[in-house]
């Protein structure tokens, strides 16, 4: 349809990077881009702590179960959910934050990934690559920690950027059948939508690695959502006052 | 830098449209687009309810407090977060679905909006203008069974999508030495960041309303996050799976 259309369709996760340095001001136009990003109320629920230390990102990649781009990536960026700041701005008005909404937490995590994604596209359209890192969830405290977050902030994910020395394939998606439906929610799109995508990424698996990797998306499903996922979070979330009321 | 983060930094809420009309295939475009963000573990989290009954229009727009707009632009998408197609993957292979985890809420709840963040910049790209309706919160429920959305299925925020016909200025945002961090999260740095937006966002407001509109962004955190909001949330999400264990 058009370049813009054209970067947004190519994306795929980079693990791989050059030692490439990026300049901090490449640095501040992403994060400026993701500034730019609509937030809910104008509540800029964002903050990026990025993170130079070579000892703290070996930690860091430590926490993320072992993601060694953490520590290779030209520059790691920790997104955290901040309703500090609004919080305190708040507080200076006479009034008094209202600690623990539900909504809150949904507000400042949209924010977040709205912000987080308008820095991705930035990062490629300088022909950069990005890779989210969820697993920082795994060690959410210990993340919080080593970054000295405080109350009211939480690490939402991680976010490795560099020059790309490696160039994956494009990972299939669903149908868009599947995800896209008129009017009303469909139930009975989603089996064969699921089918189909099934056996296509099986062949995309296949082919990638000769043979090797034999799975497919129902498969990959059961084992992410068939048992509990990182329960620690919960509690981690209500010890930094998002209680979820 | 380039022409994308020209765009991406050029972002402004578009509320008022011209009556021209989207052809499907570039609606079709702009999610495809959106299901090329990067998703956590693959688990594509995103359903997005194209709604096009000019009654349920009008309804969406009065759940969301009266925001005509939801009925005048030339397209309404309703974004979901959608646990529902990876549970029922999950289980056709003889697993089980972990119903209510925290982890798979915001899982979801980041996928739905990187999905939607895409979007928004490839309709932004065609022209298009843009506005995030997070208002279809005040009444999720009712949202809920207008969409027929099942269990596992939560409307994250609505999405208008039009020709704009305003050219409204770029709301001026927190300066980035407050929102971009340095290896921790510097505390001293919030007040005087929110004490220089308040000034800019005050003369902002007041040259755009002829000097009517006189606050500042501290007044208006006071009022977002100074009282309870939306406090059916909680067990609104709890009624749809999503339990938060």
């Amino acid at each position: 349809m058009n370049d813009v259309i054209e970067l947004l369709q190519s994306h795929r996760s980079i693990r791989k990077f050059s030692d490439k340095d990026i300049d901090q001001e490449t640095i501040n136009a992403i994060v400026a881009s993701g500034q730019a990003a609509a937030t809910s109320s104008n509540v800029q629920a964002t903050t990026v702590i990025q993170v130079n230390s070579a000892s703290d990102r070996d930690q860091l990649a430590a926490f993320a179960g072992g993601q060694k781009y953490v520590s290779t990536a030209g520059a790691f960026l920790v997104f955290c959910a901040d309703l500090k700041r609004s919080a305190q701005a708040c507080d200076s008005q006479g009034g008094e934050f209202t600690q623990g909404m539900t909504e809150h937490f949904i507000i400042a995590t949209v924010d977040v990934a709205l912000f987080a994604q308008n820095c991705a596209i930035a990062a490629e359209s300088l022909g950069l690559g990005i890779c989210y890192i969820g697993g920082l969830r795994n060690k959410p405290a210990e993340v919080s920690e080593l970054l000295k977050l405080p109350e009211n902030v939480y690490p939402v994910f991680g976010f490795c950027i560099g020059y790309p020395e490696q160039d994956p394939e494009i990972k299939p998606r669903l149908p868009l059948s599947s995800v896209l439906m008129q009017d009303v929610y469909t139930e009975n799109v989603l089996q064969p939508g699921i089918d189909a995508y099934d056996e296509h990424i099986r062949a995309y698996y296949r082919s990638r690695t000769g043979g090797k990797k034999d799975s497919c998306w129902s498969e990959e499903m059961r084992a992410l959502v068939g048992k509990e996922s990182r329960p620690h979070m919960r509690e981690f979330l209500n010890s930094k006052g998002f209680t979820m009321l």
